[in-house]
């Protein structure tokens, strides 16, 4: 056991349909009384309603995907404008990219209001774009101090997009257990995601309606950002990574094809994962659970539906193996990666795989 | 799922056998050059070893139990006079203590380096006596910035204490399962707790020498402070404390025998935290696994050997009653106490009381 541990300051208030009690509680505990309230144009009407309590002096929905930088740049004159003390953000992973944004600038306390599974607000990671070129951080400042979680405001999110979120927060989990940071602690919080999002998820596509399921999505999906960004990326999002940039493959759908074949690869070479893993599903091994989930979930679970060429697999494999983790719990050659792309490219059964 | 969770920030370092490079690490780290270092007189040549790589100004060994205020006053002093940027201590709860005393007033980061399993050194809460009086309370500032955990320095702890410090960790786990700030993130952090005391306990009676055990004791130590700082004191605490006080009860054991009856007790009423317990035991119901692991270290059984007597009970469930939490998953009568006092104090099977 040798590992550092960062744990990184955050109040959580969780509470399905709470959240504009809990903004007015949390804003006033930070002593703020000059909101700024972010939110996407289509999400406005909402945090209209969830701020009512609030001493709003700007109301701001100017959110672009990736936070260009001349964005975040408007965005802080605003803010520096109106001479705000806190910044509410409502939204998913633009939303409070924005604010985190303003936050990197300003120290000014953030506190987020997530509408989807993304995860951002319980990472102090921040992002921009200039043209085409995304740059990416990690700054204290950025991580919002209070996240206010409300299922409710999830409610609206379809199932197919909460499922394909959910198995994004999964491979968050799963890849947390081996990643180049892992340790015990990630480890469990990643464990205790998989748990809730094995109990949400199914409910989720049986009654999208139900807050029970939402609530556990939710709350995994926070888990999930919380021990990833802890870990860092092992090797299914180094695969992925190199799949998403070369192949323009669509992003949630690419890691819950490709998570079981990663599983299945290193689970019997890292006997505490793979314990853990299956723990948390509840199965006697990891993949079975995980293939439960997934035919339960009616996952997507061939690259070659999504417009990933066979003929493509050897020169992917070739670009994946520089990438792989050093750290990685079992050797992976380029062989290794053919096998693996191969059965995920034609949905074969990732148990019969390795 | 309705809850407030505050995670506090801390580093933690955690390799057997690097202290003293961990040190050096987190000192620099944190910018300080101008160190206090705080051990007992008992482990004053360990810290002398750990802190060589350190420029210390000031060693200090004035360390006394319970933090006396007066005793507190004189190390602040010390630490103003020799003008000093951090602290790092060395050794048990007390000592820690102490450090979180000068912490308080001072602002001064602390790095702690315990050598015992008391947890002390992940909560921000501080204490002080003046007289036979205790005061404690909660302040972010004594919470240290980093603590280094290094099994090796637990070695010479004996056996016994290991185990009575072991169990009062895993009393603190399965308590804050219901405690009165429980949340699923502190469930989830005091199941990874019992799971790993489950495991390195009987390795450390087994095996006093090995590592391994040590190791995880001492992980679960940490994990346990975390999780009740956090979650508050449940039943099973304000029993104890109320036979702590009033009977002179000696305190481990004290918890050692009463924590399966709590746990006969709630479990029935609490199905997550039985299904969380008993996975983290790797057992059908939890009260097994706590029993299995009781009977391997030779656990105490009956409060009839630690002093109490059996006319104390009626008198005894009385006084408990007033201090009951309100939120205990199953409604506590004086009649439930009593029962619950009298098979502790008999050492009957827990799994046949309730």
């Amino acid at each position: 056991m040798r590992f550092v541990h960062d744990t990184l300051p955050q109040r959580v208030s969780f509470g399905s349909g709470e959240a504009a009690a809990s903004l007015e509680r949390e804003v006033a505990e930070l002593g703020a009384s000059r909101v700024m309230v972010i939110a996407s144009k289509r999400e406005m009407d909402t945090a209209g309603t969830l701020t009512g309590n609030l001493r709003v002096l700007l109301r701001y929905n100017d959110v672009v995907m990736h936070v260009p930088v001349e964005v975040a740049a408007r965005a802080r004159e605003a803010a520096a404008t109106h001479n705000v003390d806190a910044i509410v953000s409502v939204g998913g992973g633009s939303t409070t990219g924005l604010a985190k944004a303003i936050a990197r600038t300003t120290g000014l306390p953030v506190v987020a209001v997530p509408t989807t599974y993304a995860g951002s607000e319980a990472t102090a990671v921040w992002g921009l774009t200039e043209g085409n070129r995304k740059t990416t951080g990690t700054d204290p400042r950025v991580l919002p101090k209070v996240i206010v979680y409300d299922a409710t405001l999830t409610l609206t999110l379809p199932v197919p997009i909460s499922v394909a979120s959910g198995l994004n927060a999964l491979a968050h989990c799963v890849d947390a257990m081996w990643a180049p940071k892992a340790d015990p602690i990630n480890a469990a919080l990643a464990a205790e995601g998989i748990r809730a999002l094995a109990e949400g998820l199914p409910k989720v596509v049986t009654d999208p309606s139900s807050i029970d399921g939402r609530e556990h999505a939710l709350y995994a999906a926070y888990l999930s950002a919380v021990a990833f960004a802890s870990a860092g990326s092992g090797l299914h999002h180094k695969i992925c990574h190199v799949l998403g940039g070369a192949y323009n493959l669509p992003h949630a759908q690419t890691h819950a094809i490709v998570l079981p074949y990663v599983l299945a690869f290193n689970g019997p070479a890292a006997p505490d994962a793979e314990h853990r893993i299956a723990a948390a599903f509840g199965t006697n091994r990891a993949i079975d659970g995980l293939e439960d989930l997934r035919r339960e979930l009616g996952a997507p679970h061939a690259l070659r539906d999504y417009g990933f060429a066979e003929d493509a697999i050897p020169a992917a494999a070739e670009a994946i193996l520089p990438a792989v983790p050093p750290g990685n719990p079992r050797p992976v050659t380029v062989a290794d990666l053919e096998r693996l792309l191969r059965a995920a490219w034609s949905g074969a059964d990732p148990r019969a795989t390795f």
